[in-house]
C-alpha cells in the first residue's frame, strides 16, 4: 500500500506544488489532488469539456478564471445559472463592492445595497444593467432558443473579460437551464412586453443532447450543483455515451438526499458517468478550490509543455 | 429575560405538543417551533401562500403532505423543481423503492436501477412515464406558458395525491423555473419534434409577478432553495410588495455565500422580504422538519377551530 | 423491493406514529425512523446501554430527556463533556436564558451575558454555580477517580431532575473524558490549592474497559461526537467485545476525516463496532432528533407492555 | 466602498500571491485571506502564540506542518488531542497508509486495517506503537502532570519531525485535555498496572492559566475545535486577558449550537476573546485551508525580512 507522506511546504511554493504534493495527504487534501489530476488529463486529451456553474462565483470574484478559461480553450459547454450572468453584466460597466456578512440588512435596505453573503451591490449598479439589457436585447421575428439569445448577448458586450463575451468570442454555446429564474429573464419579459421577442423554453435541448451525442470523449467539471448540474448530466443521459472524466466542486453533502450533493457515484447508477469514469468530489467551498485547481493545472500544462488540443466544435 | 424549559417527552404525546415545546428550547428546536408558530399564522390569515420546493421530497416520500396542502387551501402559489414534477408523475402510476446509499452503482446501472440516494428507480418506470408523457401532451396552435403546460398535464393525471392533479383541481398555479431541467423538459422537446407545441420561456414571469403585485400580505415556505426559491423571491422584489411570512427548510448554511443557503435575512437587503417581517430558517432535513411542522400545523388549525379564509385567488 | 409510501399525516397524530411511518421513506426521515427501531430493541433486550454526549445539549433544554432516561433504567453508562456537568448544575439553582443568534457580543459582554448561539447565561449565574461547586467538592485522602468525584457530586445535587443526581440514584457511572475541560476542571483545580483533593486521570478507564470486557450484549447512543464519542468507542476496542447496536445523531458529515462525523461503519474496520451489528447514523440537529426519537421509543416500550430488563450493573 | 477584484491565476503563481489575491474576493477566498493576514500579523508580533488541534490531522498528512511551526517558534502553547499525539508517535517509527473512503470495513477488519477516513493503519503499527510506549513511560514516584507526561514522552522520540520530539525541543507545552480519551491514555493505564505512575487530572490547569495570566498580547490558531478549542479559551476566560488575535480553520458551522462551530464573535460575549480582537473562521477542510495559509505566511516573513521575535516563554 502507498503511504501518507507528510506534507512539506515552503516559502514561495508555487500553487502546483503544494497540490502536487496534496496527492499523498488524506481527506480534502487527496481530493484536491485528484480532481487536479484529473483535470490535467481532461484539457490534455480529446475531450469534450463541460462546466457548470452554481453558486454566486461571480460576485464572489471567480469572473476571470471562467473567462480565461473559456478563451484558452478549456471549456467546450458553459452550462451556468442565470444569476452569474447578470453578475457578470454589471461586472462588464460595474462593480461588486466588499461588503460584510454581519450586516443590518434593514439598514443596507434604506442604503440602497444588496448583500450576497458579504458582498454588496449599489441600487445603481441594477439600474446600469437594466438600461444595457434593455439596449441589447435583440429584437427578433423568429424564435430564438436560450443559447442564442446569450450568444447575441455576448456579441454586445465589450469587455474581453466578460464570461458571455468570452463565450461568443469563442463560440462556446452558452446554456442557462432556469433563464427565468434571473434578472436577465426579468428583462427578457419586460423587454417582450413591447418588441417582437420569443424565446423557445426547450430549443436548448435539442442542443445540447446533439452535443453529447457527438462526444466520443467527455469530462465535466461541476461547480456548486444545481440545475446546470442536472442538466448537463441529464442531456448525456439520453445519449449512448456518458462522461469519461468528473469533477464536483461543492459544499453540499450526500445526506440530505439532493442532486446537488449527490456523489458522482449515483450518476453512475443513472448512466449519466460512465462505469470506468475517473471522478472525485472535491468538498469545500469553490472560491478557495476552484482557483487552487485551476492554478495548479495551468501550470502544469505549461511544464509538460503538451500542445492542447484544437477546441472540439461545441 | 424568557427562561430555557427543559423539555418534557411523553408517550403518546402528539407532534403538536413536542413542537409546542420546543418553543422554550435553544438551537434547531427553538428554530422549528418558530417556523411553526409563523406557518400557524400563516395558514389562519389572509395572506397569498407561496410554497417553494427543491431537493428531491417526492422520491424521500413527502408527495402527499404537499398534495394535502394544496388540497386544504394552504398554497397559493407553488414553484417546483421539474424533477419533483417527474417524480409526482412516476408515482402516479408506478413506484419509488426502498434502496440504500452504499451501494454498488456500476451493479445498479447493470440491474435497471437509478438511485437517489436510499431510493431507487427502476428503468420499467421511466418508461411507464414517458409513454404518459407522450400521450398527455398537449398539441397546441397557440404558444403556452409553462405554467399553462403544468395545468394541462394536471388535468390529466387521474390520481387526487399528485401534485400537479392537486394543483388543477384547485386552480393553483404550478411555476418552473428550470422547465427544461427535467425529464418533462426532455419529453416536450421530443414531442415537440414531430407536433405543433411551443412554450414561451418568459410567458411565466408575468403571470407570477402579477400575483405578487397583487398581494396584499404574503408568506412563503421555502423548502431546500434552488431556482424555486430565487424565482419566487425575485418575482416579489420587482414589485412596491414584500413577504410578511417566511419560512425556510433546508441543509444548506450560509457561509459558502449561495442562494439557497442565504439568510432571510439577506433577503431583506434586497428588498424581498420585509423587514417588518416575521422568518426563521430551520437547518436540517426537510424530510424531517417538514412533516413536524404541518402535523403540528394542521393539529392547531383543527384545535383553534379558526375558520380557514377562502382561498385567494392564485 | 419494498416500496416508498409517501408520508401521511394528520392533527393529533403521535410522535410514534409519524416516526413510525418515516420508516418507508428516504434520506433522514427513514434513518430516523431506523435509529428508533434500533433504540427500541436496545431499550427491550438484554444490552448494556452507552449514551455518550457532546455538544451543548443542557442549554438547549434536552437535560430533562437525558435524566429521564436514567431514571428509567435506560442508561448503563453514561460518557458526556464537562460542559454539560456545568450546565446541569446551573439548572439545579439557576436558569439557562432564552437569547438570540444575532446579537451584539461585545454589548452581550458588558451586560454580563455569555452565549452559548442562542441561549444566555448570566454572570450570576456562574458565580452560583462556583460557589456549589466550592461547597461539595469532596475533601479527601485518597486519589478518587474522575467517576467517583462525579458520583460525589450527584449526592450533593438535591434536585430530581439533575442528570448528576440521576446517576447517582440510579448507580449509573458517569465518565467525563475531557474532565479539565470545564468549568467543573477549572473548580477542582482551585479547590485542591487550598484542599487535599487528587484526581487520578487514568482510573476512569480502567471502570469503563472493566465493564466493556463485561458486556455481553451492548448498545450505543452517541450524542454528537468528540471526545465521549471516542472514549466509549476505544475502550470498546480494547476488550474482544464490540457494540452490537449503535446510534449516532450528529451535524458532522464525513467529509473531512474528523471522528465526529466518521460513519459507524468506520467504527467496524476498528472492530469497535460489530460487523453484525445494527447501526445508523442520523444526520441533523440533535435538539429534534433526539426528543422524536426518545419519544417515540417511550411510546413503543408502553404499547408493548414488554417488561424492561432488569437494569444491568453499570 | 472598496471594489471587489476578480481573481486572476497563472502558472507558477505561488500560493502566497493566490492568497493575497483572494483578500479582494468574497467568500471563503476572502475569509482564507484574513485569516492570513491575521497570522502574519501574530507571528510577526510579540504576541503568546496558542494553537489548538482537533480532528485527525496527523493521518490526512499535517504533522511536517505542525512540528515545523513548532521548530520555527511560532508556536508558543500547543493543545492537541490525545489521538494526533498517537498518531504522530506512529509516524515516527511506522506509518499511515492511502486507502480509500469507499471501503469494505468487515473486509478491512479480517485484514487487520482501522480506516480513519480514506487512510488506513495496520494493526502492526499498533504493536509498535504499543511496544514503544511501555518502553518510553516514565516510573515516578511523583505524581505527573499531563503536560510533564506528554514532555518525557516527547525527549524519547528520536525524530526530527515529531510534533511532541518538536516541543520537547522548543520547550513548547503540550497540553492534552482529554488525555485519557486516546490510545497514550490506555497506555498510560496499562503501565500504572505495575508500575509507580501517576497523572493529576487538573494539575494541567495551573500551568496554562498561568501562560494565559502572563499574556500581554495573544493570539490563537484553532483547528477543528473540540476540547482542545474549549480548553485554551476557558484557561484565557479565567484571567483578566483575552485573545487579541484568532483564527479559527473548521468545518463546523454555528447553526447546531455546539461549541465546535461556535463563531469567534460569541467568544467575545465570554471574554474569551477581547471586543477589539481580529478574528477570522475559515470554513473548510483544514487539510486544504491550513497548508494554504502557512505557506502564504511564511513567504510573506521570508519577504518582509521581519526578525522573528525573540521565542516568548512558554
Amino acid at each position: 500500500m502507498d503511504v501518507v507522506h507528510q506534507l512539506e511546504i515552503e516559502p514561495r511554493m508555487s500553487v502546483n506544488v503544494l497540490v502536487e504534493r496534496m496527492s499523498q495527504c488524506g481527506f480534502g487534501a487527496r481530493r484536491l489532488a485528484q480532481a487536479t489530476a484529473i483535470y490535467e488529463k481532461m484539457l490534455s486529451g480529446d475531450f469534450t469539456k463541460f462546466l457548470t456553474i452554481s453558486g454566486a462565483m461571480v460576485p464572489a470574484g471567480m469572473r476571470d478564471i471562467i473567462s480565461h478559461l473559456i478563451r484558452k480553450g478549456h471549456v467546450d459547454v458553459l452550462v451556468i445559472t442565470g444569476a452569474n450572468l447578470v453578475h457578470d453584466i454589471i461586472e462588464s460597466f460595474g462593480c461588486h463592492c466588499m461588503g460584510t456578512a454581519e450586516s443590518d440588512d434593514a439598514a443596507l435596505r434604506a442604503e440602497g445595497k444588496s448583500r450576497i453573503y458579504d458582498v454588496f451591490l449599489r441600487d445603481e449598479d441594477f439600474v446600469g444593467f437594466e438600461e444595457l439589457m434593455q439596449r441589447i436585447m435583440p429584437e427578433m421575428e423568429k424564435t430564438l432558443s436560450g443559447r442564442e439569445l446569450m450568444s447575441i448577448l455576448g456579441s454586445q458586450i465589450n469587455d474581453e473579460r466578460s464570461i458571455l463575451r468570452s463565450a461568443y468570442d469563442m463560440s462556446v454555446p452558452v446554456f442557462c437551464p432556469a433563464l427565468p429564474d434571473s434578472m436577465i429573464g426579468l428583462q427578457a419579459w419586460m423587454f417582450s412586453q413591447t418588441h417582437r421577442f420569443n424565446v423557445d423554453a426547450f430549443a436548448d435541448i435539442k442542443e445540447i443532447v446533439d452535443i453529447c451525442y457527438g462526444c466520443e470523449r467527455s469530462g465535466i467539471v461541476i461547480i456548486g450543483g444545481g440545475a446546470p448540474k442536472n442538466f448537463a448530466l441529464q442531456s448525456m443521459l439520453v445519449t449512448p455515451n456518458s462522461f469519461d472524466l468528473a469533477i464536483q466542486l461543492t459544499t453540499d453533502t450526500p445526506e440530505n438526499g439532493g442532486l446537488s450533493g449527490a456523489t458522482l457515484s449515483e450518476a453512475v447508477s443513472w448512466g449519466k458517468i460512465s462505469e470506468h469514469a475517473k471522478f472525485v468530489t472535491v468538498y469545500g467551498d469553490a472560491t478557495i478550490t476552484l482557483p487552487m485547481m485551476v492554478a495548479a493545472t495551468m501550470e502544469r500544462l505549461e511544464l509538460t509543455g503538451k500542445k492542447l488540443p484544437a477546441k472540439l466544435p461545441g
